[in-house]
């Protein structure tokens, strides 16, 4: 769960955090050099912004020249589908830590098609699909040309949606359900913003895993918009509730049924991580990795000092960052689970509502309405 | 720093962390059995409550019987002088996460006198100070009998005020100083609270180990009252400010005079904690021992996210309880260490105020007023 700073649709501002800590530490290989003067040479589609700012305004579908030339080690990828996330429009905002330089191309996530392979290039031939493995890429363009290295070959065989969006929430849901807690068959974690997309991608791999999971979700001010409870039960989630009853004794009795949560995951934070923290078990830990109420959390001293808490924080981006390099196997392995589970019909997609490139408003526009419980999805190639 | 229920004298209310989780587990050996009819036998003097409730109403002076006999591995010890610590408030008012059975004797901490060993004690003999190592010995009374496991040899060089508060405050410091960060000297770290018993140790300790201390106290309503920044630069504090000053623009200017600190020590809560964890390098650690605001830990999201903090907790009792038989020798260094460091003049008392053990009402109102810059300590023989 990316964080964005429009307000009402659920993303928080991240005034607190001040000032720019990685300035194009992930995304400098994105920058794109536009020319007016477009007389020669092959162009990409793309959505273009050279300034920061609402979205909807400073995103342009512009033409971008692609080079003639691919490097030994470098592919051209023809992108086919990539997703509207919170934190794409953070970027585009100037609000994430790392800021692209200007101008740059929107989209973090996606699936391409491998159009042509530099020399030296293994692993990945023409027709491939692949995932970039780094968010930074510019993933909103019918064209580009990369490292190999900084893509990774999927299975076509998973369909497009769940390749699209596999790269950001579930790694994010895969590593919190393994780097910090040791669970085991029969254990429970508890999350709230259980409907998010790596909500979603945690219950089903607790599911596959054997974990239980108690799934706060937020209190949807139309009920006939869309059955939330009933969808995530349908992916596996053991128990559904409202943050409402959170904050109920209903709750205190509904958790006795299950073994007391060692983990528990916040992208909500305010009253919501305050009720998940209070539920946890002696030396449990809460990971926060989204902040949608825009409230900071919240936890009692008592849980820290009696009851032994651990808070941190888990962030995709940084984690991959972190491993591309020295541990690629660990990304691979991780990235081959996922597409095994998503074989397999233990991992979905998250619903969707898919929009033309041209349509890019639109799909912008849905993207920053609070409650909505479909990820855009840019239709690039077909 | 320990936390109780009283309103308005900086200690926070337990609500929040809901039942008794150690019923016993750490006072079991401090039940005193009281009976009405001392027609024979030794007694001791001492406080002991027999119901929950209000210190300066629930506790009562009273004799205690002293069995006549001592078991081979037991000693007897003449308490000297004892604190009133605000955790010994909370556990007469029964808002501690772990009860004694009552009726109970008050106190946790404080400094004895060997007056007989048991034939199979080693280590220890007639005349030697000794401290309880664990809370729940019931301190405040003139004679007790224990197991000599439960007590620590110390030296009488280092004073009365010394030994009687070494216990609970200085391990405190020293364990955060040492067990969560690796601090080397030229590093920083950033505390609020930090008059309390433990802020000053903190203090003392860095300085003896070379490492920058930046020092947060809440502004006193009576600027008369004591002069708090100039008694802890005294200490070695390398820069005072008050909570005030935190969160102004100030805070920002002051701190690029230091590395960042790795490590914040937060036993206030609230905007204080806020105003911290802000200041922490990436990668950080706060770590909460109490609440003096009496309101939750409350953190930016982005400070989990994408400065990846790490919030915890520590509580005194539970490390020595945790580490009193598998590690002993780990807090007989440690206790060392404080002597040695108390002899050198580089750990002092707090200051203090005494009591004697029949003015007990006078300690314990004292103990519970806000801002108030001296420990209470019942003088109990002379």
């Amino acid at each position: 769960m990316g964080v964005a700073s429009k307000s009402g649709c659920g993303y928080f501002k991240m005034a607190s955090f001040g000032k720019v800590i990685r300035k194009n530490s992930l995304n400098a290989f994105s920058r794109v050099v536009l020319r007016r003067d477009f007389t020669r040479g092959r162009h990409s589609l793309g959505l273009v912004y050279g300034e920061y700012g609402d979205p909807g305004t400073v995103l342009k579908l512009e033409e971008i020249p692609v080079a003639e030339d691919l490097k030994d080690d470098e592919i051209e990828v023809d992108m086919l589908c990539a997703p509207v996330n919170p934190s794409d429009m953070n970027q585009i905002q100037g609000t994430y830590p790392f800021k692209s330089e200007l101008p740059a191309v929107g989209g973090n996530e996606g699936v391409g098609l491998v159009r042509r392979c530099g020399l030296r290039v293994t692993g990945m031939k023409e027709g491939d699909w692949v995932i970039p493995i780094l968010p930074g890429v510019g993933t909103w363009r019918s064209t580009l040309i990369s490292n190999c290295n900084k893509f990774l070959k999927v299975s076509s065989s998973t369909g497009l949606d769940f390749a699209a969006t596999l790269q950001v929430n579930p790694p994010t849901a895969y590593r919190m359900l393994k780097d910090f807690v040791s669970l085991q068959p029969g254990d429970t974690l508890i999350q709230n913003g259980a409907n998010s997309g790596v909500g979603q991608a945690v219950i089903q791999l607790a599911a596959a895993w054997d974990i239980s999971t108690i799934n706060v979700v937020r209190t949807r001010p139309d009920s006939s918009d869309f059955d939330v409870i009933n969808y995530l039960k349908e992916l596996g989630a053991t128990e559904v509730v409202t943050e409402e009853f959170l904050h109920s004794h209903k709750m205190k009795e509904l958790i006795k049924g299950y073994s007391r949560p060692a983990l528990g995951l916040n992208c909500v934070g305010g009253d919501s991580s305050t009720g998940v923290a209070k539920l946890l078990k002696e030396k449990g830990t809460l990971i926060t990795y989204g902040g949608m109420s825009r409230k900071p959390v919240t936890i009692a001293t008592s849980l820290f000092i009696f009851k032994q808490l651990t808070c941190i924080g888990y962030w995709n981006g940084l984690w991959l960052t972190n491993n591309i390099t020295n541990n690629r196997a660990l990304i691979e392995d991780m990235f081959h689970d996922l597409c095994t589970l998503g074989e397999k019909g233990l991992l979905r997609a998250p619903r969707s509502t898919k929009h033309e490139l041209i349509n890019y408003k639109n799909a912008i526009n849905e993207s920053m309405k609070p409650f909505v419980s479909s990820k855009q999805l840019l239709m690039i190639k077909n």
